[in-house]
């Protein structure tokens, strides 16, 4: 077990095209999103588990002495099988949480006592610790939190009880585990998963474990051979909507209009398709024309999943502001308002990029200027930290 | 040959499904626009032929003695063959056109006297008269205001010829020719358009003189069976657009991206199909869920037809404003500005339907409420005609 501060960070996604058809056996491009969830965990003697989210405002602390009397057998079938009902339902009597508790906070507990008791359970004794969580993604937004949370999670634990071994080099600031460690990273990541998701697609896991680009169809995942890291605004129109909703609405299209809907679904996938393509060679030979034909895949989608009902009066309102600041833009994730993404050209002047952020904050909305195609899941030193997250984190 | 005054109408077109799609072999759905042209033919004694277009400011006169002793024998391939460029630098030499003479002008004589000359030469002696022709029609808008005016004085020339006959039955106010009259004015009318339009597809002609609904594939044009009358704005951006530009940029993205591109001239056509499903259920037995669909399937191919790359700025808020009103619209024609059209469902408020025109006139565009699946060209009674007309006509 070891005894040292761990700082872990894990990135967000975005699904940069293939939303929606990918539920219809298409195509979707997956990227890591750097904006990050971040994770200090600190070995104790005081005999208490504390998980600090000041995002949601949650602190809740177990006695290691009470949580090691339990019978945690109810986890034995355990290593990353799904969590059963079940265990799920024990799983709250364990964290005593009351019926007042916000949706959010309730899964975020129980996804860390079944990783945290998952993990560990197999050590002499339970550990203490203080955990404090803080992330950059807003929660709900389709920009995998929960993803980013259970993979900061995982590796923390799994590192904790020498299952993954810190993957910094020589006193490196930053460390990314090898690829075996990784996938068990992503297996329990994905069991976390499972207690806040019920029945995840398994990508947000994956792509805040590898980073990079995925390509998803189907339930198979497989990671993009190097892809480039380009800067995008990321905003959110906190405009609320049901993804469930949406993917029914495109469901019913597709019935209704068969000959008229079936082509676009094969349009997206080949707009994927080419996106992959233009991306490998971005990798290989960056050339400006290469951020045109990326341009005119994001446009062509916008316009397909506006015909296939997914847009909103929100995201046509911020592709309308980013044209007006020849960007261009797309929704990500279910549509009908939410969230959309905006690629910033490297030779774009930087008073553009500020106006176009100045105009989109404007209309209300939240927006961040990333990159996609991140790292994923890292472990970091103290010092290699910015200041905001280190005071998120309690300054160490 | 008649000796009384003739008075003639003929609608515009609008393309309601498969602008550009049906470039590529694809279905396209043109249907007669009630913003219609008028022509009235006065025979005279005073051995002159004049023709005054008052949209155009145009006023010309021909001496029927000298054009008596042309040799038009350069005509005599004519009876519906093209135009050769010849016969039409014949023409030029007897319009007697200045060089300063605009384009429309030029063009607008040249085909009156085409059809004069050619219709009317079989006379023992060419016919004076007057011809006064006026349009609700906005030309160079890709709504037909050429063909509108072909088929006006090919119907007018015909039956002053005797050629056909008056169409209006026991004192009928307005009346329709048989097929095979509207055939020999169709003729005709597109011998007009190709003085015009060097190669025209023959679709607005056809459209103006059959009326109603047809549909257009790969040269062949076929009429829809009872085509319902639908009510709808018409709204001219007033943004000027090249239409060969516009096809041509289509053809560059399908090359450039044809598994993406294919598949939306394939989703294009089924909405095309699907359209004349509806209309067919729509004249059967009219219902609101049909207006409802045919909504629908506006909305998805306005958004295909940015996907292809040729929406508008100014297109964007044609639709902006009327979904700000609840209602649904699409660019028609080439797009890249020009018109759209947006359908009013039968149960729309007056005071709806007034304040979506107001808010389209103040962007600055042109707005008219008319209706589409008008009739095809028409002879009318004086006392049939509206006052407005009437005075443009020259108050007879």
């Amino acid at each position: 077990m070891r005894s040292e501060v761990l700082l872990v960070s894990a990135p967000g996604k975005v699904i940069l095209h293939g939303e929606h058809a990918v539920v219809h056996g298409k195509v979707a491009l997956a990227v890591a999103l750097n904006l990050r969830t971040f994770l200090q965990l600190q070995p104790q003697h005081h005999g208490k588990v504390s998980l600090h989210l000041p995002n949601i405002s949650c602190k809740r602390t177990w006695d290691v002495a009470q949580l090691q009397q339990l019978d945690t057998s109810f986890l034995e079938q355990g290593d990353a099988s799904a969590p059963t009902p079940e265990q799920v339902e024990k799983l709250k009597e364990v964290a005593g949480l009351t019926e007042d508790c916000a949706v959010t906070e309730r899964l975020a507990v129980l996804a860390f006592l079944y990783l945290y008791l998952s993990i560990c359970r197999k050590q002499r004794a339970l550990p203490s610790l203080d955990i404090v969580l803080w992330s950059e993604l807003p929660t709900g937004a389709g920009l995998g939190s929960s993803a980013a949370y259970s993979v900061c999670l995982a590796a923390a634990l799994l590192t904790l009880c020498d299952d993954i071994p810190d993957p910094r080099k020589d006193g490196a600031p930053t460390g990314r585990w090898a690829k075996e460690d990784l996938e068990l990273i992503n297996k329990w990541a994905f069991q976390g998963e499972r207690v806040i998701h019920g029945n995840p697609s398994g990508v947000d896991n994956a792509v805040s474990t590898w980073g990079g680009a995925l390509r998803f169809q189907q339930g198979k995942i497989s990671a993009l051979q190097r892809p480039p890291a380009l800067q995008i605004l990321l905003t959110n129109t906190k405009v609320p909507r049901s993804t469930k909703a949406l993917v029914a609405g495109v469901r019913s299209r597709l019935i209704k209009f068969p000959e008229i809907v079936d082509p676009l679904l094969t349009s997206i996938n080949a707009i994927s398709l080419e996106c992959e393509r233009v991306l490998g060679d971005l990798v290989a030979a960056p050339t400006p024309e290469q951020y045109l034909l990326l341009e005119e895949l994001i446009d062509m989608n916008q316009h397909l999943l506006n015909a296939l009902g997914v847009g909103h009066a929100s995201l046509d309102r911020l592709c309308q502001v980013t044209t007006a600041h020849g960007l261009h833009s797309k929704l990500t994730g279910a549509g009908g308002g939410g969230c959309g993404i905006t690629l910033l050209k490297p030779d774009l002047e930087r008073a553009e990029v500020e106006a176009t952020k100045q105009a989109l904050t404007s209309c209300g909305f939240d927006c961040w200027e990333t990159s996609i195609g991140a790292p994923g899941v890292s472990m970091h030193s103290t010092a290699s930290l910015d200041g905001p997250v280190r005071r998120a984190l309690g300054d160490l």
